[in-house]
């Protein structure tokens, strides 16, 4: 993807599957908060939707801006750290980390509600089918295929062209006089409680939060400024405002015909009087269906393609999330294990998290979108205001060094437009911490906090380790006094003669051979090889009476540190190597497990002594066995 | 548990949870098969369930025999490996093992569905509440939380004693007249094709093949026999019998009155003329609440005493499971890892095995009784054909050194129980085997033989690399001809410094330091720090294109190796140790990768050379910082 640059007809799918897929989901959040009033309150859902059609203009117009600021990619945490400082971008990044992991929960969960509707017989096996797509997207990432600019367009270009598809037949047919009607119009709508006064102001306000939804993903072109044909900034501008046009197309229609159509929705079955537990297609879906009426194929075509986009939504994540991690690992935010130095295997860490981490989540809140979108909007809303924020500070910076009347003017422009996208945006996430904090939001509100935490503190670790390590410029190298060799011996065999012989040979001021006491009739065993062998060195035995090998051995190394600190103890481990890892986990875990311990043991050094068996050597390449083997 | 022997009282309860609450879904089970036929064909549930007993009766006469001749546990590996030989006894043991994972995931999940019988609204959370109960088990069982007796006792009297009451109820309620029927009495029931002639017998047979459920753990107790108080082999025959008695007696009671009060229940909610999704009370949950009329709390105590038996009858296995496989890696057919030699940590290993395995079923399966009992009885019927198989040789034996008449005639008498008890379950477990086949069962038909495989392959495995292992009795250990050590660096801090100074002690013939290019700029300031601290051996600098670590290291080891196939290469690492694994986690990953795969390269010695940070040094008791630290 970053090789060759990306028109916009390309740009546009690759970047955009997680906006444009949102709307899949939008409308029906809206009314499932709505219907809590009944239907009485269902037609607040006009104004609700507006008010979202307003803010995703004003979102848009902000992040153009961003495009034309930072043609080297300006997402949320670059943009927060080089604006507003370390504080600010720590917190976009844990937004940004836990909307990664939503995002993929979501949108999957959102694609199998979009089949379930469609064969409502699978509706049982939703969390398998959402942890199995979640599984197939590892995969799929971790074996590093990577999707072509086609594989992005089709699922993308082809959801569209099935929703505006779904308009044009729903305007010819209630041109032509038909009254449309969805498959729930006629489902009771029992209002859970007495709704009045500030109470459905704060209902319209908590439909107005879900419906925000809408506007996830929409800082994605402004990260990947880059990748576009030049003029770059340009480009990636007209292609946000192409996205903005097709997502409040596509969210307003569904909104019109949702409400026309008179669609029913609850996310409690017995509200609409079925009974516990009855599967119920999305709005999208009973959209669908009544505007084809007789033309299934159509009705099943926009349900695959839903499903298609919303998968892709999800893998978009897969990229984004261990891109993210790379960067604040480089930065020492995060262990470094998922700093990515071009080797596919470190980019797998972060993969697998993502995964972990979304499947977690798929499986607690049950595959329900509903209850997982509680989860989705918080992060969404700091990473836009910190980013807006950012961005008219930027402009602050950029007009102190800049005296040309006509580019201050422009960049005045700029600024006013992105203050207005922070108080938006600023505004909306004080309303979607207030009317979702108990519905879910929580969660966030407290896992973000401890993210930053937890990345301020492993960046203390690092810097710690730092400062602990490193030696002042008169240091110098100094062998240890003294050097006690110590072999681990179990029986006699040919990897404990190999180890005996070279512990023999590295000139140590004693060598001793140690082994553990579990059967005394195996120790007098051992003692009459041990002679017979003529191994030539002394043979100490450990008693062990909780049948434990690791403690008695840590201790008598301990004891011998103890007598002489100045000394070095050299344990050599006499280790059989195989040719492949499913061997190698059928032997020597113990032998791991007490070097690691070893390892933590104050002056201690621990030498393996590999013992190659056939399988191994083969594997090495056959070469011909050596004393040195 | 071990340490003190226990009376009939307390063995009944430990022993018998598993097999007392099959009877909770057994019934259900048979009603399920036979409801495919609508209701025409429900009253082939009064023969099916006399088949059930008959073959209750004739198992549990069975296995008295085995207590008698087993007084130090006769399982069913035992039992095959000493009478029926090796091939046997890894069967038996791919059938409990098998076994196993299946009780823990249907006790489980059976248990769950008590719970949402009684609270709907958990419906939709069943696969969640079913994964966190075996989490929950594991963690306990990992934790090594031990449960007395009494532990045991309450949930397994409580729930005979909450049976017992509702038979009570109902048959008070029913001889004063009043006309019981359960909830689903007058949902339709559609015949879901035409079941005439030989596919009635197939259904019949089929449902009794369901209904077989009731038997399974019936052989806990001859496991058991060394911890019944003495005259230990009486005593667990006797208890034996009590277990058969409450289990015939429940199931026939739980059959009857779902007979009675005309229980409808189907696989799929539309056949009852639900909508798709609907969820269905249990049978015995229906059947409850109907006996108990308006007595709630007694409704909601055998709810809770059904759900309390199941989870119990599934932690039995988490026992079990891990005991068999220590049995099974002693003998070498299983990885030495899951060998219980008195440590804990080791035992673990089965656990969680056993819950991964479990959870993976629950999953997959979506937590639905039905679907993962078709995977569930081939097993048991396996592990009880063969242990009664065992039982008939073993008793040929005993009478071929016996002289004595009346021994003689008792023995004879034992044969013949276990003869029959063997063909019986012989036969059953072709029924089971024809019968669900196509339902499920397939899947365990080709899990046990790679089961048996895998064992087999391991077993090979193990007997190779001994063999490989062995050295001639006139073998001696030979020191190398040269060592030539090499010194790993990334840059100079305290550790590299502790590393270059101890392999310049080890008088190895050559010493070099290593170092790998990322960055030339940082190469020629890690040469001028070279010289600097004047380390005293050469630095040699590799080149790496690609960005990699381990395989230019790797290569150039390889190279000293190949220019003198007798000598020996001694790669020392120098490495930091934190306090903590967490801390650990955030370093040295690459160092731990990279010493693996040295180790897999012929002639190489690995030598870690451990550099303590404080926090490291606190842990291990803050001694005094020497020169070999």
């Amino acid at each position: 993807m970053g090789q060759t640059l990306l028109p916009k007809r390309l740009a546009l799918p690759i970047f955009c599957s997680d906006p444009l897929s949102s709307v899949a989901y939008a409308t029906e959040e809206i009314l499932l908060i709505l219907a809590l009033g009944g239907i009485a309150l269902l037609h607040l859902a006009w104004y609700v939707a507006a008010a979202i059609v307003l803010l995703l203009v004003v979102v848009v117009a902000s992040y153009r801006q961003t495009c034309h600021a930072y043609p080297n990619g300006g997402g949320a945490y670059v943009v927060s750290s080089e604006n507003l400082g370390q504080g600010a971008a720590l917190t976009a990044a844990s937004a940004l980390l836990v909307d990664y992991v939503l995002t993929v929960a979501v949108s999957v969960v959102a694609g199998v509600a979009a089949i379930t509707s469609a064969a409502p017989t699978l509706a049982d096996h939703a969390v398998g089918m959402s942890v199995g797509f979640v599984c197939l997207l590892t995969l799929m990432n971790l074996r590093g295929v990577r999707e072509s600019g086609k594989a992005f367009a089709f699922p993308t270009y082809g959801f569209v062209l099935g929703i505006y598809l779904m308009f044009a037949f729903a305007a010819v047919r209630m041109a032509t006089g038909s009254t449309i009607r969805a498959e729930s119009a006629d489902l009771p709508l029992h209002a859970t409680g007495d709704y009045a006064g500030i109470a459905v102001l704060l209902l319209a306000l908590r439909a107005f939060a879900s419906g925000c939804t809408a506007l996830t993903g929409v800082e994605a072109i402004s990260n990947g400024v880059p990748a576009f044909t030049r003029p770059k900034s340009r480009n990636a501008a007209t292609t946000l405002a192409m996205m903005g046009l097709l997502s409040v197309s596509m969210f307003a229609g569904i909104t019109v015909l949702a409400m026309v159509y008179r669609v029913h929705v609850a996310g409690d079955p017995t509200e609409l009087g079925l009974p516990v537990g009855a599967a119920e297609p999305t709005a999208l879906a009973q959209i669908a269906k009544a505007s084809f009426g007789g033309a299934a194929p159509l009705f099943y075509y926009v349900q695959a393609a839903t499903a298609a986009i919303l998968i892709l939504a999800a893998n978009t994540a897969f990229n984004g999330f261990p891109m993210l991690a790379s960067i604040l690992a480089q930065d020492r935010y995060l262990p470094r294990q998922l700093h990515h130095r071009g080797d596919r295997l470190v980019f797998s860490n972060g993969i697998v998290l993502l995964a972990l981490a979304a499947i977690g989540l798929i499986i607690v809140f049950d595959a329900k979108v509903t209850a997982i979108i509680q989860l989705y909007i918080v992060g969404v809303f700091v990473s836009f205001t910190l980013s807006q924020a950012g961005m008219v500070r930027h402009w602050q910076r950029e007009l102190a060094r800049t005296g040309e009347r006509a580019r201050r003017l422009r960049m005045r422009r700029s600024q006013a437009i992105n203050a207005i996208g922070a108080t938006f945006t600023g505004i909306v996430l004080v309303i979607v911490l207030i009317t979702k904090f108990t519905h879910g939001a929580y969660i966030v509100v407290i896992a973000m906090p401890l993210l930053f935490l937890a990345m301020k503190a492993v960046r203390r670790h690092y810097d710690t380790v730092a400062r602990e390590l490193e030696v002042l410029p008169y240091a110098r190298p100094e062998p240890p006094s003294n050097n006690r060799a110590v072999v681990l011996v179990s029986r006699i065999h040919a990897p404990t003669l190999r180890a005996v012989g070279y512990a023999r040979s590295i000139h140590a001021e004693s060598v001793e051979a140690l082994t553990v006491q579990i059967d005394p009739e195996e120790t007098r065993a051992l003692r009459r090889e041990w002679e017979a062998h003529e191994m030539g060195v002394p043979l100490v035995v450990l008693d062990s009476p909780y049948r434990e090998i690791s403690r008695p051995v840590i201790d008598y190394v301990r004891s011998l540190h103890r007598e002489s600190p100045r000394d070095v103890v050299t344990v050599f481990v006499p280790e059989y190597v195989m040719g492949s890892w499913w061997e190698q986990l059928l032997h020597n875990q113990s032998a791991l497990r007490l070097k690691t311990r070893l390892l933590f043991t104050p002056g201690v050094m621990v030498t393996s002594v590999p013992y190659l068996l056939r399988s191994a050597r083969e594997q090495a390449g056959a070469e011909p066995r050596g004393a040195g083997e």
